[in-house]
């Protein structure tokens, strides 16, 4: 036998002795009572941390840029929520304070979505109007939009809807004069310059006020759900400086989309209202309960999808997802989707721009093409995700990234110079994806329907006898290739600029382009060819076979799956678009086409390579760890290091304490009965060390630097003059994890994800080896896949 | 130091010298290779069991009614898929198999929604020309039922058109008279008559070929996607047994639904579809990943609900429910979906009976009685679990249990005979919920919709003005009164009957008739008095503002949500009935109170109490542990149990490993380094042990109950007169998990239903001090909870 005699446990004797009872009840805690049949008799217990002592404020918090322990964090609520409940009987102020308790989450979840649904629609507002000031202003009221505007306008056929004498375009208004090559380019100058003025005021707040402001901010929202702390990355003024860039953004006619970043204004809705209750504020675990509500909440309002959200919150985003959560955050989505509905931005009673009803099923042929569609989502989105991540690469490791604004400057002018002759660039690309979405009625307007029914003068479009393209189609083929293009090189340089910028939009945009191209084709081909074998059965001649605008959906939901990988939420999504369940099955085919094709040349989504990008301690659910390592291969330390630093248990003083802590980086130290045996005890972080200590000088007298530290219940004995001890068993974790060196990876990979660890310690035998920390494993896993491990960079 | 000497390895080596490398790479793993960086040189690793020997037949398998290792279950899955990538270049025919594992989780899920789909509408269509065989036959085609039978009938006014001449009811074939005492007593007799047959032939085909047909089938399912083995249970007997019972008990008229009984029934389905894919049937996670899917696929045929069904699944009965298996689920479900809407078992070319569309929105105020509805659920919910709980344990425990035919008789008939005077509940129950939710129309014949607009023979309703309602109107309420009592007396002796039955139908049925009458109740008074301040905004005379059939609906899924307590997948269901996303908000108030107002007097649904009178080992990852105990508090041995029985890792004999088997029960065994120093090297399950002893006595030569067994990687150094040795490290799981004395236990119960263990080791600063199992854990959650911690049976 080893030496014990500190150990104050005796094997079998079932525990309920060491604690004196009177200390513990006066904890507050909800003491259990194993009530007969059990064996063990009356057994009090206490808990993670020492309940003996006051606890030692800032124990237990974080530093920035810094992994939490969601089992500690887990621990540290219920503890909360059984002393609240063991209270609540004492008086009326303590029910109601656990009642205000309990429904808290309710409140704060309520109250995200609320501000998530009021601020989506003041942002859909505000861009529109700010975007329709490129091409002109309202003379009767300046805060009309163009369609506002012309609400009251007397002219009323549909071909002339948008011409009013109320609207003026800028060349009517500075030259007095609607047509000819000066007023063309004076609107092209105004466009220019508006849209470079908007991007200018968006990059300079961004760089001067909120930096966190930039981007999607979901790779980030991923992270710090995942359990990673980002101070200020969802606080107030990121909050107000991306809500007024992210207009400002959009209005600049920047190749972007504000869904991304509206899924970043409600998860800063959720922190900041998170701020007004103690469960959730002062605690990581609990408040990301409430950030997954957010993020389904800001996804809701940006596709009016709330089922989407919850999903798209589900399958993309949230890491821990309790069916608590997924019930809450479904409240929160509708929440906000009502609040905007009645705000009502598109002033058409939806929750979105692009709502779309279609007539005509599909035809089991069709799946061909809607497959093509996928293959394509698929080649663009990892053609994207590598062109997107080697120019942020480039910015990151250049000069080049210096200069922000410059940056910014000239996308946005090439933009909108380039943007301006064509008209399908030239207009808001939400209303693009409208257009291209919307099957041709009689009553549409556009060159894409302009089809020799419709210039026959007949209304019987769509009734496929003249369902020949007019030359208007042929025009509108090739704007809408050369948009293609334009969108494509555009977006690639645009995603990682420094304003506020969305992905879905333009990735829609190109997906709708490519369908629509592709679903007059297929109908041009029907109508040419309607007794062909595969035609002849459902498409004869006066019928209406072929829906270009479900194409354009397919496609867009293929790019829009090829970029993000993302699936069942994106089909709920695009299907809560539509309504109709008719469609699930193209819509399905085209997705999983394009995730399979996009997987093939990586299987990163955009978000997970811009946390790789960054460096982030991101453990993907997704990824299968498929190696054979085992855990001792990885811990550290490694053949090479020197040994683990670790604490012993009651013979070191406050020095040497002090001058291990000094010596090593590490975050934490386990703590071990004695150098001889490496049993473990438990584990003591550096934070918290650090911090017992200042508080022990600070208010305990006669600490020194050899006054004796101990983690056990009692004191060692010590000689007669030694200075008062130091007992730091309240910051010591007696329940850390532990594995044996033997296990594989793959086990602890899964350990590390299910259970939010962020170190794991490694025995052999009962002794102590080594530790694994998350760092370690991502490190490892980036070895393994043959990318630099450094490139992790935070704990 | 204590004696290691055993113990081949030393500290901080890095760990890659200990397995001969040549023998390692016969083992066709994917060997990875730490490349640079790492410090640990080009490391070799193996797996959980040792790979030098080939495995023993029967390693790795379950026991009946046994508890499954979901983490034993992973690695082996890993194991097998890492052979077959590594094979895969080899030859042709080893990628071809390859292929076909990559792909044979899409190819098991869509064959399953095939299956489920196509049983669905067969169970559909029969079930239906079986409950009109109850009132009369079709002359022309004995093959039709009532519906179909008039189809072609001449008799085209929509009041008559039931009656066409060649339908012929039971008093006219036999009596030749259709009115008259006379004839109604014939029809009362036959309708009597074919319920008891049918009654009869279902629980007697269950009691003879099938006694797990019997149910639901959910709280079993439930038990098994957690991990529990029940041999038989999703196996073709029950599958083919289930079918057929289902369509007689349906149609015998018993207050039961197909809904639970089809999701077992697609289960069964997923299940024997993985046998032929050895990925799955021989793995049990993996096929619970199938099985997930299935009962996607069951809850969409069920309720043409394709995302509600993969939400039920992912809420309700799902334990482990990776991203992958979400969207193979959203796929069963879909095809599953269009297969039944193929078959058209409805003939309105949708999925469910009881699609309805709503026309009118509704109002604020409504909130109230939606509220209340809730409230109704909830105590409905609450009140038809303890009854039917307290009824189901009394047919256990007393002698009443032993006659189940004679119970389903008995209750049929009181069934039948209660049930025919009163046309709501004579007629089939989904037919009767499909009535209730749809509105009134001018063209509607039935009793609830005779309003005076309509007595005046005006089409104009629902216009309002006269939307008093008629003396029809009240009779129909009187008798959906008593058809609400008689419902909920019959469901409470229904549910757990020896024949096929779910809870779904009889449950909305009973909240679509409360909320039927409150939905008429509120139309009158806001007819009556439309000038209140409440109705005057909105419900002006001649205006259309109460949509009784919307409060149907959402009684029928408030008393939905108070039985089965889902939230979510409940809310989306009933939305994908309607359409509307209008409408969600109603639902979602009526669910939230019901689920409130049902947990209030107990936080377990119907499956859970189901489960929990079962007896099965069952840890639900919804409910909260909220207890302070610490492992050392639950562990075995308790204080004055006897000592753990462990095995040494190299000093034991045969006979004394024998004789340990023997005498204890328990189904593994911790291997420790000796009896003194109490160090844990791994853990062996009494299963394996038993197998490979018997494998060498089989096949080794010279095993005798003197050999000397061993566990460790090189035998230990024994006399030269000893027989040869028996080396178990194959069988020894080296990695097994440890938790320290002062964990607590919400810790524990978190890893073990976040990694699905078995079974977890205690140490105390590295020591072994006792081991903790699910069941252990299940009793000490059933005695804090004060039950019966002798009620968890099962390991």
């Amino acid at each position: 036998m080893e030496e014990d005699s500190a150990d104050p446990y005796l094997p079998y004797d079932g525990g309920g002795d060491t604690i004196p009872l009177q200390e513990l009840r006066g904890g507050g805690s909800n003491y259990a009572m194993s009530n007969g049949g059990g064996g063990a008799g009356a057994s009090i217990s206490t808990h993670l941390l020492d309940l003996l002592e006051e606890p030692i404020p800032g124990v237990g918090t974080y530093d920035d840029f810094h992994t939490i322990d969601w089992v500690r964090e887990k621990c540290k609520d219920r503890e909360r929520h059984r002393k609240i409940n063991s209270k609540k009987k004492e008086s009326a102020w303590e029910f109601t304070k656990s009642l205000y308790d309990a429904w808290s989450g309710w409140l704060v979840v309520t109250l995200t979505g609320l501000a998530s649904g009021a601020l989506a629609g003041v942002i859909d507002i505000v861009a529109d109007w700010l975007n329709d000031l490129k091409e002109g202003v309202c003379l009767s009221a300046m805060w009309f939009n163009h369609e506002q505007c012309c609400w009251d306008s007397n002219e009323t056929t549909f071909a002339e809807r948008d011409k009013c004498p109320q609207w003026k375009t800028w060349a009517e208004l500075i030259l007095g004069q609607a047509e000819g090559p000066g007023s063309y380019i004076m609107n092209y100058f105004m466009f220019t310059f508006w849209a470079l003025s908007f991007a200018f005021l968006a990059v300079s707040l961004v760089k001067v006020f909120a930096p966190y402001a930039c981007g999607s901010g979901i790779p980030e929202i991923k992270t710090i759900l995942s359990g990673f702390i980002i101070r200020g990355y969802l606080g107030k003024w990121t909050l107000m400086i991306k809500t007024i860039t992210l207009v400002l953004a959009v209005a600049s006619g920047l190749s972007l989309g504000k869904e991304g970043p509206l899924v970043h204004v409600a998860c800063c809705c959720g922190n900041i209202f998170s701020y007004l209750f103690p469960k959730y504020s002062k605690n990581e675990a609990k408040k990301r309960e409430v950030l997954s509500a957010a993020s389904a909440a800001g996804v809701s309002v940006a596709f009016g999808a709330p089922i989407g959200g919850v999903l798209f919150s589900l399958e993309e985003v949230s890491y821990y997802f309790p069916l608590k959560t997924l019930w809450r955050s479904f409240f929160a989505a509708l929440v906000a989707a009502f609040v905007l509905r009645s705000i009502n931005p598109f002033g058409n009673s939806r929750l979105v721009l692009f709502y779309v009803e279609y007539h005509t099923p599909w035809y089991l042929f069709e799946l061909f093409p809607f497959i093509l569609l996928g293959v394509f989502g698929g080649l663009w989105g990892a053609f994207f995700i590598r062109a997107n991540i080697a120019w942020c690469r480039r910015r990151k490791s250049t000069r080049f990234g210096k200069y922000p604004v410059l940056e910014v400057i000239t996308v946005a002018a090439i933009t909108a110079i380039v943007a301006f002759p064509n008209p399908y660039t030239r207009q808001n690309t939400s209303e693009l994806i409208k257009e291209l979405f919307t099957d041709c009625g009689p009553l549409e307007s556009s060159q894409l329907c302009q089809y020799r029914s419709q210039m026959n003068g007949s209304q019987a479009y769509p009734a496929g006898s003249d369902a020949a393209a007019a030359p208007g189609v042929y025009s509108a083929m090739w704007q809408l290739s050369l948009a293609l293009v334009f969108k494509i090189i555009m977006t690639i340089f645009t995603f990682g600029l420094k304003v506020p910028s969305g992905l879905f939009i333009p990735s829609m945009a190109i997906g709708a382009i490519a369908g629509r191209i592709v679903g007059i084709a297929v109908e041009q081909l029907a109508y040419y060819h309607h007794d062909w074998f595969l035609f002849r059965e459902w498409c004869e001649v006066g019928a209406d076979c072929i829906t270009p605008g479900l194409y354009a959906m397919v496609g867009a939901a293929a790019c829009l799956g090829g970029v993000t990988r993302m699936t069942v939420s994106l089909v709920v999504i695009v299907f809560e678009l539509t309504g109709g369940l008719e469609y699930i099955v193209p819509l399905m085919a085209a997705v999983m086409t394009s995730k399979w094709v996009g997987d093939a040349f990586g299987r990163e989504g955009i978000y997970e390579a811009h946390i790789r990008l960054n460096g982030y301690p991101f453990l993907d659910a997704k990824e299968e760890f498929t190696h054979t390592t085992l855990a001792r291969e990885v811990m550290r330390p490694r053949r090479n290091d020197p040994p683990l630093a670790v604490l012993t248990q009651d013979d070191m003083t406050l020095a040497e304490l002090q001058n291990i802590i000094s010596q090593t980086s590490c975050n934490g130290f386990p703590v071990i009965v004695s150098k001889e045996s490496q049993r473990l005890v438990g584990f003591a972080l550096r934070r918290d060390i650090t911090i017992a200590i200042e508080n022990a000088r600070r208010k305990q007298e006669g600490i020194m630097l050899n006054s004796w530290v101990y983690f056990t219940q009692h004191a060692p004995t010590l000689p007669a003059d030694s200075p008062r001890p130091l007992k730091l068993r309240s910051i010591l974790d007696m329940s850390p994890f532990t594995v044996t060196d033997h296990t594989p990876m793959e086990i602890v990979v899964d350990i590390f994800r299910k259970l939010g660890l962020r170190q794991c310690l490694v025995t052999h035998n009962g002794r102590l080896l080594g530790i694994i920390t998350k760092k370690d494993i991502l490190r490892h896993m980036a070895q393994m896949a043959n990318q630099d491990p450094e490139s992790i960079m935070f704990n």
